[in-house]
């Protein structure tokens, strides 16, 4: 699709000299020549000037903070036009035709469903009802047990254990939302990197990134029933118990510890060897390792002070 | 099964004269010709007197209430009798002998199950380890991921997509009391509708109604790992982030955001255009829309007020 | 496997005479001739005097606690060399050469997986897409529901509903931690037991024990999304409604009532007919059946009294 085409389906007042061929969008900072790129939330505008987009979506007052070869289409929403065109940029499906690959000495068992272009390491059990996505990467000694979906273009590393049910590379949760109150799905086009060593355990949900990867770094356990949202980073050797939650692009240092019903909102960065007690919230970065709890969060022997003043004014 | 055959069935000391053949049972003002009703909660006294059913289950001090031509199953524990006889109705998991129709431009994957009675639309993707009950209706442009599983009677709208190991149409969890603490099912045999548009997450759940349906309405957008109680009303163009739940026969009016982790008691209504911040736990009806936050729930901004009174009585 | 066998690939500094064959690990409580145990909790030192293992895993500043006869295997860091001995004794994922058992009546979907040396009782419904592992038992009238997973060596009792995606048996969640921190599994070979007349709802996962049993009993409903950690026990007539969870090896006394998102922390004891209001996050046990509400816990009344401590303070 050329960038005249997408100019013209999306109705932006603009043309290009040049007219290159789009392959796909991307963030500011990422992107490459030939993809489309967007500014929607002002704390990235200082990645605009370094851009390598072809072209990028913005509002109108924006522009002259553009590089002077980069193509500006003009919007009021540009999130939404974003929306609008992640669709053209959906991947389908199943887009291979090459048959999957399976390494010598792994099992598979009858009714998992492999899909074209990906590739399974050696020594994997693969149980019944397992679902692999076009052009997936599974490692070695990967047990995947009844009943667990990967979606397309995720790597799992080595020694992987994924318990029943769970689901890896599913669609984050990203919508733009119109005037009348609709919602326009931005289509998440990354994927999930399991890195080695990881084990998942059931009915977990871990969505893929819109860009780039969701990540799960080497050696952390994730329990039963928790949400990791999509682009976020869990750091290497954390802990994440049961029914916990991750919203979008937060990223977890290493050997951070998350309790029970714990979670934190999106976009924040937690300190290596945090631990977060069960049931805490967390709303805002936290810079400096430590034991947290509560909602408003807060340093954990704080939260125990404030327990005792509340007994004390209840007895009161 | 005839009146006088569920009289004996349940050892109700009364006799119909009519006899009627009765179909199966629904609420007092739902309730047709040939089904049998009850009260168990007295604020539903007030359908009695124009109910249509042709018998109905409730206390002895109540009867003056029926209309003279509905006749009356006296019981203490009306509720308990209500559960013994949803057994008799409850339907079987399958019960057609009509082969499934499949539109034309549908892929069905091979370990897909689809049961007899079922209808899939045009140009639907129906995955790996997917499951569509009898007599369910699955509209066109649909995307079933894999180990989706849709009970029996359900309804999904156009342009839906349900992501891997989500489940639709489960039993609601309604259970009456004996006297020695047992449980004993109420046989759920309502159904959902999903409308169109509207995108589901990966391992969420949506109970079927008890009598009638659980519905997800036109464009609303639900997460993973998502709690929707029997006989909920999900209003147009509603979010609810991951990990939030809504117990039985709540009703969101049109763009109600429910935050990650959030919650509400049943039978509530929530005011169009209301706002629950992540964690908010709902216990009372909200009439008029606005930013609610904290459990108990209350106003965004005076949740922020008491946050910062707490904060400061840490202080002292 | 000879426990000069073991004492050699764990490179412990000792040497048995007998060189006993060891079957397997256990507690000190549960262990017999023939198995390894070990102490690396000092709350069970009591138990060393009359176990009946044949060797133990302990600190050295321990052993003469231990009856003379056992044999000592001194160690520093005793968890985390059981967890690196848990592997030598994991089961395999499948490990008969009998094939399943089916009784009369009973009814398998085709896509169903079981694996050999499983038993199905009679009159069950085994749905698509479900996993039953070896050595398995399920009981009479059991119905599973699409893509339910129950792992190996579980026993599933009479009349018991489990439905769609829920997970029965996959792996507690226990590791050992090693002074880089890393985490090393403890491998989990314990089982799971559903008594007669359970429901289970959607998407709920039950963790086998690490040793002995998890078990559910007689009568109690399981609402969906709803997680139970390895070693627990749910009493008789037991109610859990959605998003809660039991972390490990907690004790539900008969007719406990846990309300929607409420959750215990482990090694907890809640008395028979307690009730958990929705919400409330219990970390100590509970002695006398009650209601009881928020978190930290406590009476239900003084729950209320607080929030109107806090109201008032609001007001202020």
């Amino acid at each position: 699709m050329t960038l005249n085409d997408i100019i013209h389906l999306l109705e932006f007042d603009a043309q290009s000299e040049h007219n290159c061929n789009i392959t796909g969008m991307n963030t500011l900072k990422e992107a490459s020549e030939g993809e489309i790129s967007f500014l929607s939330d002002s704390k990235y505008e200082k990645d605009l000037e370094e851009t390598l987009a072809s072209a990028v979506i913005l509002p109108a007052s924006k522009v002259h903070l553009l590089p002077k070869n980069v193509l500006a289409l003009c919007s009021d929403e540009p999130y939404l036009m974003v929306a609008r065109l992640s669709k053209v940029f959906a991947k389908p499906i199943a887009s291979s035709d090459m048959a999957p690959i399976i390494g010598s000495g792994s099992v598979i068992y009858p009714t998992a469903h492999i899909e074209n272009g990906a590739r399974i390491g050696s020594n994997c059990t693969i149980m019944s009802g397992v679902y692999i996505g076009t052009d997936t990467v599974i490692g070695d000694k990967v047990i995947l047990y009844p009943n667990v979906s990967v979606y397309r273009d995720c790597i799992i590393g080595n020694n992987v254990m994924i318990h029943s049910g769970s689901v890896v590379g599913s669609d984050g949760f990203g919508y733009a939302h119109t005037k009348m109150g609709e919602h326009i799905k931005l289509y998440q086009n990354g994927n999930v990197i399991v890195e080695n060593d990881v084990e998942i355990g059931a009915n977990t949900t871990i969505d893929c990134a819109v860009f780039g990867s969701t990540i799960i770094k080497h050696g952390s356990k994730i329990d039963n029933l928790i949400q990791i949202g999509h682009n976020c980073v869990v750091g290497e050797h954390c802990i994440m118990v049961s029914q916990s939650g991750l919203a979008g692009s937060t990223t977890l240092g290493r050997n951070v510890v998350m309790g029970g019903q714990s979670a934190t909102a999106g976009h924040l960065t937690i300190a290596p060897f945090t631990t977060l007690a069960a049931r805490s919230g967390v709303t805002k970065s936290i810079k400096t390792g430590g034991v947290y709890s509560g909602f408003p969060l807060m340093e954990h022997k704080l939260w125990l002070k404030l327990q005792a003043k509340l007994a004390k004014m209840l007895q009161a």
